[in-house]
Formats: structure tokens, C-alpha cells, sequence
């Protein structure tokens, strides 16, 4: 066991148990546990965890080193073929992104800039021509790059970019332009300082006609990193965190690039000097390019919940050491996480961790199936990209709210620098807004799901439709995403017995899927409703943006819910199982909890079992308590990696 | 008018009323109108705002020499007598102070370190001999001082401090001493590099008898910085936050003191070598002691309000501005402020602001009236001290949640330093710890709650006090905080016309002093209850935790709501107390919406009456909207302190 968290017993610990946190980390690593165990050997401390305390520049300049000395032992290559230097499968790709945050989040995200955005971009957008000619380049970090999509006017409605990339055939070039100041590419990783090259997204115009949004490689700076002629590299400067990236704006001046340059997989203009595209329609052209980059949004996610999990290993860790208020019975102080608030602040986030853990595993897995349809799926691709968005946005949510709930469980303590907990909270912060807005991913979840409903109801009477039962509409409309057999198994179970216990896995699910069910059929009513009455379509959809983001939430709760059930019939140890059992238990009631007033105003619960919800909450918070050990060590954030000071850890970088 | 937000005027803007904005911050401002304005315009922007890049060792010395800069035209001094430097009274320094949170937040904690703790705790805690000796160098800031209480043992429980302070009748010295390793002061504010002395708290012992915690003047640094004969002094170092306070450890090694240098107000050895004191139990003498020292918390939780206005005030700010997506009918983009889901991030949350500033008002007249009774009142000492407690927990908890909200309001620009934003995030987590932890300090104002319930109903039996009528309890136990007829009349008005709508302000203040009611009253019973079947007093208390920070809550959310009632209840002008009237709707409601399931769980509201609330909520944001830029002047930071890049503001540090 690499994982090996070191901790004194407390008063009501009843000892350790080794192999317990061990069974409850190969459950959690699920179908990655060897390569994420293999992972975890092999990234040394001292190659991959930042000095917090570096200044910018040094930041920046130690990133870049160790981005270089990992890819030299040919970390970052998963997911491209091995002609151009790839190595092991795409799913891999992710496994290693997550693990890097768990390390230096500057790093793993100067990887993914590198890695996952620029060379994903080269792999994916362009052809064997490209791939031959910049890939390995890429992946070697021989030539840092960018990816030029944000705009200074454009961060989350990237449709409406104002670069033009305009083919100049008397030259057969492309001139890649900013035609306005806010056409300024900005906060891109890799054009601070270190960028050569950059695939600048932009609208193609060939002669009088608009193909939209293409990208186009643009080599931005020259060996010695003088901006090239016609390109203008800024810098963003300090950052509330991730001080190892050098975030930075490109502006371009007519600068002509070589017809070849362009990523042209999905469209471009050939040697003859005519546009061509296996795909006519330019909305769908893009939303396809921007399909096949889905990767990032699931690495965002990951990457975020892994931080999370990496501060929950701190703070309970702590938490089972300090002692605070000597009490009768506790003449040496109570151990803080014997106090009911403090169990409450850790424990239902460990739960969440859990839970989250065994949604992304079932998305990498997704993500890699996907990948092998080659494109082929449009409605799976679709699907693929509702999930990565919610769960980005989900677990991103999480991870800066359970962060800062860690930081503040130690303290004082927690706020020094040299706790470690600060320099998560900075880091995991952006994780809210890059790859996608959460707000806005939340939409494009909900979006996907009224999709699916428009599809199942097509000409349904919206009365009727609000009218339909509850069970038509489940089977039809909001598949069983786990689709395992084992949540229908419980849920008919809770329907027999009438699950007179909250602990009923069975009714948890049932009340899950009712409210998403609910919620969503009330949105697709009301979002037709509202344009029958002929309110302008912004002003009614804006009107529901509220419920739009909450059937989002509703959505992903059960999502993530039905994750964990098929985690846990995946187990085969029963002790490592019967844990497993109470961590759902406790992620689904505590949603539960948060979420009674709407089963309450629907009459859904009654107010007795709202009540026993958040006593059930407490007891179990009060169960697993003892085995605070066991569950951060099957987080699987390597001990060497805590850098906490106040753990009494060396920190080893 | 220094207050001056320029803003593009959006859609829906009805345009600028230069009045509206104005009355507002006159309203907010309160009793203290006339010092704030004449503050806001006092202090520089050249003098009070720090470049956010410096290092730690230039923040450090900027921000010394601000402070001395500011010392040197008498800020800092409100609230002692003139004879030894004081200016003004007791309640401006809190004014001062929260005002210095809106410019820079790390010189504001060193001025509350120095000024508040060090100075304020001679004032307070020594004598005539002690203020003519020391009081105006502490004033003046010619000697940084530390106020030395937190052990690395001792944070929150500060009544077992292991620091001794043994008298030696042989010389007539103190000798004071750290025992153990965790009697190590630490994250001590001038202690990391800038202070000379320090006041320092531990346990008194003169021969075999303990007299519990005193605090004594110690010279840690001679004139050249060097630590003192027996004083170790150690450096924190980088922090997440208030990178300008020198944050630091202090160690003794049986350093020898002069009898006179002990702030002996409360108790000390005379020159005949005897201990007296006025206070008899040692206990009650040292929470006497802390009680003088109730104004940091009133600084801390009006600073942390100051700081989440700042970010209101950015984000808002930049909110009217932004568009994002275009739309039909907005064919420019639609501004960000006029989606709902904005509006929602935004709006209640400076309506929030609006309720803490009336509700912070009146504790600062509060801690100025007590201050004249001069201890005369326990019980008045003691309810001003929970309210503290009270204020300063649920403001910060307030500020952390807010600015996080108002950084992720303004995308990847508000994660650039240079937004502002990020800063203010940095320095407000801290408040949410230092100056005690907010979940011990709402313990505390629960605590405060059931005394005073355990004071009216002495001798009856528990069940009988559960049952006993809302309105029995409502007059003897849980006091009407604001004592304005004008709530009373509103809750009658309510009773008499059953109040059919949400906005009714006597339903809405009936239903926050219910749920007060209620909530402590169980608690209070289920106390007793758990007391009589034998269980262990620590298990019993720690298993009704959650209620009891719950009850705490639900009587700050009361008291909050009472003042703003009170609050537009002073104001002259019908235009501003109308937008008044609609903020006070929001903030109410917001609570009520978030609090809805308590009130569906007792049946205390209808489920139709809950979906109002949201419905209400979203109906307000939209009627608010339009107001933005004034409901922002009304908050009070003046434009040239915002600092943030996005707004187009030059920084002017």
C-alpha cells in the first residue's frame, strides 16, 4: 500500500483496521485501480509537488521543468496513437490528469493545456498531415502551446468569436486577425511566457462566404520567445491561484499562416482553393469539433473532486489528532471529529467524494466508449457531453465548497500557507469557470434533457403531458443512467414494502428519480406554456432559468446516485461492501435533507420523515466516525503528498 | 458625494437617479453617516490601497508604514481619553476600522492588532500607570505591540492557556514561561517580525495558589529587532491571505518581568506582595477580562460585511456591464445582470448587505452604550457579548459565501488578481476564524439564549415548558432585539388580517420570531430531557449540536431582520424607505425560502405559500434590477477603492 495515513487513535477509535481502507480504495479506483495505484508509485514527490511559496516567475519557470522531465518518462501520451508517441488508452489520459491535482494543480493543469487542449486539438481537429508534423513535438513539451478559444467578449458564448481567419488565394494563406479589441484571446495557458505555437480558434471566411468557427496552428512566438511579427503575446499577470500557468492574451494582426496550417479534419480549403467539409451545416460542423474536446470538461471535473479529496485527507486527519475543550469524560480535550458539527462539516463530504468518485469512473469509462464509435453515435456523443458538463459543474461546485469547509475545520491552523489547504482552495477556485461556466453547463444539462423530452412527446398536448404518470414518463423520458439491473431490484423493492426506513436503498433511488422526473416534465410544460402565451422566447426561458438549473442539479443527484449503487454491487468484499452501504446511505440522505422542502411541498415526504431524515444523518455521521481513518486512506491521496505541516508531515518538495 | 459608481446604463435600465443612491447610503450608514462620509473622504486612496503583488516582506513593511502614516493624522485613537492620545468616541474606531476593510484588509487587521488588541487591552486591562507609560506609544504606533492569547494548544479554549506567569516575591518579578510545546503563542499579529512588546495571557501564580489568567506587558524585541533574553519569536509566515500582518510564534523561557508591567485592573500582587483583586472567582474575572475586549468581534464581523460589499459592489458593478450571448431582443448581448440566475447570485445577496448594515449599527451603538455603563450591568454586558458573537459569526460566514459568489459572478476576469476580486477572497477567509471560531461562537450565543430561558423558567417542569404557549414564551424569554413599537404594530397587523401575501413584513417578522421561539424552546427541553435520563452531560449537549448552532442562527436571522424593520422605520425620505421596503422583502423572503422546510416540516406554512416564496424572490430580483447602480452607491465603497481592472477603475496604489 503506497496510501498510508498516519494518524493517533482517538478516544472512540476502535483501532485500525489495514485492509479495510485498502478494500475501500480499490473500490473507489474501481475499473483504474492498477493504473492509478501504478500512478501513484511512480510520480515522486519531489518531481511533482510545487514550493507554494515560489514567486510567479519561479512558479511558472518550475512547472514548465517538470512538465518537461514527465513527459521525458512519457507521462501525458495516453490517448494518441504510438506512431506519434502515444502511449496506453485515452481513459488513462484522464486517470493521470486527476492524480497530477491531487500533486500541483499548476502542473496538472499546465499538462492539460499542453497535453489534453494543444495536442488534444492537433490529434483531433487535424490530420496525419498535422499529427505527423506537431504531435510528438506536442507531447514531448518541445514545443509549449496554446489553445486560443476564450475571447476577451466571448468566455462562455464561444459561438460568437470575432477572430477571422480569411483564406487569401492569391497566396493560398490564411490571415489570422483580431478585428476588434475584444476579439483578444485571454486567459489562455501557455501565451503568458512560455507558448511557441497556438491553435487560435476563428471565423473562416473563404472570398465573400462564412464557414464559421475553425482553428488554425499560429506559431506565436520565435526560439527565442519574441513575439512573431504581426502577433502580440500579453500577460494576465497573478492570478487568485494556479500561479505555475502563465495565463496570457494573443492579438493578431493580419498574420498569414500557410494554407496547411489549418486543423482542417472537419473542413478547410484544399490545394484547388475550394472549401470542402464532410459536414454542410456550420453549427453542426462546430458543436462536432468542440464534441471530440469533451475530454477536458471530464479531466476539469475529476481533477476538481481529487483537490477535494486531498483537502477531506487533511482536514480529517486533523481532525482525529486536535483535541479542543476538555469535557467530562475527555479530561485530555475532545478530539474534534467526536464533535457532532465537526462529523457533520467532514463526514457527508467524504460520503460526496464517494459518490462523485463513482460517477467520474462510469464517465472515463463512457468517455472511452465514445471514442471508439469514432463520432459514429451522434446521440451517444450528445449524451457523453451532458454528462462530462454536469459532473464538471457538479463536482467543481463541490470541491470549492467542501475545500473551504476544510479550511476552516482546522482553524487557524488551516489558514498558514504551510497547511496546504490554501494553496488547494486558490488552485480549485477557476475549476468553477474554466472548461465552461458552471451556470451555463448546468443549462446545456438541462437543455440535453428537455432534447430527450421533446423527442419522447413530440405532438403530446403539454396538458396531457404535465398529466402523464409519473412511471410512463421514467421509462420513456429519463433513462436509468447506471442502467444496471440493480437499481430497478431496489426500486421495485421499495414499492413492495412500502420502505419504511430512510435506509431503504431502494426508496433513496425512487425519491431521486421522482424529483428529477417531476422537475423536469414541470420545465418542459412550462417552457411550452410559456411560448404558446407568445412572451418572447428569451424573456420565458430566462423566466425558468432557476428551474432550468435545478433540474440540472436533480438530474446529476441521481446520476451520481446510481454510480454509487453499481459501485457498490461491484464490490466483492462484504466488510469493504457494508461501508460502501453507509457512505451511500449517508451522500443520499444528506442530498435528501437538503432537498426535503420540495418533497415536502409536493407532498412527497411526510414532515416525520423530513425529521428523521437529519437524524439519520447524525447517526450515521456518529457510525462512521471510527472509521475516519480507513475512509480518507480509500480517497487514495498518497500520505507523501499531504504537504501539510500541521500533520507533522515533511513536506517533501 | 465621494460615491460615485459609473456604469453603461443596460436594457432595462430606467436610467440614473442621482438621488436614490445617495438616500440609500445615508439610510445604510445610520447614526454614523456623518463619520463615515468624512472617513471615506479622509483616507487617500494613495495612503490605503496596496499593491496586491508585493511579497510578503513588502506587504509587511507597506503596511507598517501606512499604519504609522495613518497614526500620524490620529486615525486609530477613537475611544480612549485624549489625555493619552485618544480622539472621538468608542464607536468610531468600529467605524474606522470597517471602512479600512473596504481599502485593505491587511492593514486594517494590523490596525485592529495594534490599536484594538494591543492598545486596546492596556486601556482596558491596566491602569492609570500602565495608559500614562504606554498608551500613547501604542496609539502612535512607536511600539508595535502583540496581543498574545492563542496557544498552538489552546484556539478556541482559551480558558486552558498553559502560559504561566509565576510571581517571584524574592525580586518582585513576574516570571513568564511556555511549559510545553503547545503553549507556543501563535499566528500572533506583530509577532512575525514588526513587534516590540506584547501583552501577554496566562495563568497567575503567586506561591501554591493559582489565580487563573492574567495578561502582563513583555518586551519581546530590543530596539534593533533582536528577540529579548528568554523570547523566541517566530515567523507564520505565508499565509492565504492579509499577506501585510506579520503573523507569528512566541515562546518564553522563564522571562523575568517587573511586578508593574502586569495589567493588573482586575487583579494583581501589590507592593506588599499580597494578590487582590475586585473580582473574587477567578472564572467570572477572566471572562470579565475578554468581555472588555467584545470590540474586536464587532469589528471583525462589520469588516467582513465591508469586504462582501467591496465584492457586491465589483461584481454588480461589472454585471451591468457584461453581455454575454446574444438573444432575440438583445441583439448586442444580453447583459448579465438581466438573467435571472445572475440576478440571483447577486441581488439577495446585497439585500443581505443592506440587513447586516442596520442590524451591525445598532450593535456599535450598542457596544457604546454598554462601554458608558461601565460593567455596571452583567446582564447587559453579557447579551452585548452574545450579540457580538452573534454578528460577527453570521457576517463572516456572509462575506466568505458572497465574495465567492461574486468572484465566480465575473468568470475567468475574476479570478485575474487585478479584477480585485481575488484579494478580498484571500483576506475575508480568515474572519470567518480569528476572533473566535463561528461555529464556537454561535455555541456561545445559544448558550446565551438558554440562560436566559433557563432564567424565566426556573423550577418548571420540562414538559410543561414544551408545551407552554407560543406567547408566553415569546414575551419572557426571547426578547424583541430592536424594541421598536414599529414591530410590534407590524406583527399585530399581521395576526388581525391573516397577511395573505409574502410580503406582508408583520407575517414575515412573525414567522422569523416563531421559528426563534420554537427552536430554542425545543432545544431547551431536549436538553433537560437528555440531562434527567442520566446521559453523560458532553454526550448529551454534543448530540443536540446541530440545534443548537441551528437556534443560534434562527436568532440572528431575527435580530437581523428586527433592525432592518427598525432601520427603515428612521428613514425621512418615502422614495429610499420604498426600495428600502423591497430590500427588506428579499432579504426576509431569502431566508424564508432557504428555512422553508423547517416551516413545511411544522406546518407552519402551506406548500403553496412555500412555492410563493421563491416565486416572490424571483419577482423582487426583477422589480430590484433596474436599481442596481444605486442599491451598489448605497453600499458605500467609494469607486476609487475598488481596484479592479475589469471596471475600467485606474488602481490608484
Amino acid at each position: 500500500m503506497s496510501i498510508d495515513v498516519d494518524t493517533r487513535p482517538s478516544d472512540t477509535d476502535p483501532g485500525p483496521r489495514d485492509d479495510l481502507g485498502a478494500g475501500l480504495l480499490a473500490a473507489l479506483d474501481g475499473p483504474f485501480h492498477d493504473e492509478r495505484q501504478r500512478t501513484r508509485a511512480e510520480l515522486r514527490p519531489e518531481e511533482v509537488l510545487r514550493d507554494p511559496l515560489q514567486s510567479v516567475d519561479d512558479a511558472r519557470e518550475w512547472t514548465l521543468r517538470a512538465l518537461q522531465a514527465l513527459a521525458g518518462h512519457e507521462f501525458g501520451r495516453a490517448g494518441t496513437d504510438p506512431q506519434y508517441g502515444g502511449r496506453g488508452p485515452l481513459a488513462h489520459s484522464v486517470v493521470h490528469f486527476e492524480l497530477l491535482c491531487a500533486a500541483d494543480m499548476s502542473l496538472a493543469i499546465k499538462s492539460g493545456v499542453q497535453h489534453g487542449l494543444y495536442g488534444g486539438a492537433i490529434w483531433n481537429l487535424g490530420t496525419a498531415w498535422h499529427h505527423e508534423r506537431f504531435l510528438a513535438d506536442a507531447l514531448e513539451v518541445r514545443t509549449p502551446g496554446c489553445f486560443g478559444m476564450t475571447e476577451q467578449g466571448h468566455g462562455s458564448d464561444v459561438s460568437g468569436l470575432e477572430t477571422t481567419i480569411t483564406y487569401d488565394e492569391r497566396t493560398a494563406e490564411y490571415v489570422v486577425h483580431s478585428p476588434t479589441p475584444t476579439a483578444t484571446k485571454t486567459y489562455i495557458g501557455n501565451a503568458g511566457a512560455h507558448g511557441r505555437m497556438a491553435v487560435v480558434f476563428g471565423q473562416l471566411i473563404v472570398g465573400p462566404k462564412l464557414h464559421g468557427i475553425h482553428a488554425i496552428l499560429v506559431p506565436i512566438r520565435d526560439a527565442d520567445g519574441a513575439d512573431m511579427p504581426g502577433v502580440t503575446c500579453g500577460d494576465n499577470g497573478h492570478k487568485g491561484g494556479l500561479l505555475g500557468v502563465d495565463n496570457g492574451t494573443l492579438t493578431f494582426d493580419h498574420v498569414r499562416v500557410p494554407r496547411e496550417l489549418l486543423l482542417d479534419r472537419y473542413g478547410g480549403v484544399g490545394a484547388d482553393g475550394v472549401y470542402r467539409s464532410p459536414i454542410d451545416n456550420a453549427n453542426r460542423r462546430f458543436f462536432t469539433m468542440l464534441g471530440t474536446l469533451v475530454r477536458g470538461r471530464v479531466c476539469i471535473g475529476g481533477g476538481a473532486a481529487t483537490a477535494a479529496r486531498k483537502a477531506l485527507t487533511i482536514a480529517t486527519t486533523y481532525a482525529v489528532r486536535r483535541r479542543q475543550f476538555v469535557a467530562p469524560g475527555h479530561p485530555e480535550g475532545v478530539v474534534l471529529l467526536d464533535y457532532l458539527a465537526h462529523q457533520r462539516r467532514l463526514l457527508p463530504a467524504i460520503a460526496t467524494a464517494y459518490a462523485y468518485g463513482f460517477a467520474q469512473n462510469r464517465l472515463i469509462e463512457r468517455l472511452a466508449e465514445v471514442a471508439l464509435l469514432e463520432g459514429g453515435d451522434e446521440r451517444a456523443q450528445r449524451e457523453l457531453e451532458a454528462r462530462a458538463a454536469g459532473l464538471k459543474a457538479v463536482q467543481s461546485r463541490f470541491a470549492n465548497d467542501a475545500v473551504q469547509a476544510c479550511r476552516e475545520a482546522c482553524g487557524g491552523a488551516g489558514y498558514m500557507t504551510e497547511s496546504g489547504l490554501t494553496t488547494i482552495r486558490q488552485d480549485v477556485d477557476v475549476f468553477a469557470t474554466f472548461e465552461g461556466d458552471n451556470t451555463v453547463l448546468l443549462q446545456l444539462v438541462a437543455k440535453q434533457l428537455l432534447g430527450d423530452y421533446k423527442q419522447a412527446w413530440v405532438g403530446l398536448d403539454p396538458v396531457k403531458l404535465v398529466q402523464a404518470s409519473a412511471k410512463s414518463l421514467g421509462g420513456a423520458v429519463v433513462d436509468r443512467t447506471a442502467n444496471l439491473p440493480g437499481v430497478d431490484r431496489l426500486v421495485a423493492a421499495a414499492q413492495g414494502t412500502g420502505a419504511d426506513t430512510v435506509e431503504h436503498r431502494g426508496w433513496q433511488v425512487s425519491m431521486f428519480e421522482e424529483r428529477e422526473r417531476h422537475v423536469v416534465g414541470r420545465l418542459a410544460a412550462r417552457l411550452r406554456s410559456a411560448a404558446r402565451s407568445g412572451e418572447a422566447a428569451f424573456a420565458a426561458t430566462n423566466k425558468a432559468q432557476d428551474h432550468m438549473l435545478y433540474a440540472a442539479r436533480a438530474h446529476m443527484d441521481k446520476v451520481v446516485l446510481e454510480s454509487f449503487v453499481a459501485g457498490i454491487e461491484a464490490c466483492p468484499d462484504p466488510a469493504v461492501k457494508d461501508v460502501l452501504g453507509r457512505l451511500c446511505d449517508l451522500y443520499a440522505l444528506s442530498v435528501l435533507e437538503a432537498e426535503r422542502a420540495w418533497y415536502l411541498e409536493r407532498g412527497r415526504i411526510s414532515p416525520q420523515r423530513a425529521k428523521a431524515l437529519t437524524q439519520a444523518v447524525n447517526r450515521l455521521c456518529g457510525e462512521l466516525r471510527p472509521l475516519a481513518d480507513d475512509l480518507v486512506t480509500g480517497l487514495g491521496i498518497p500520505t507523501a503528498w499531504l504537504q501539510s505541516a500541521m500533520l507533522g508531515a515533511k513536506m517533501e518538495a
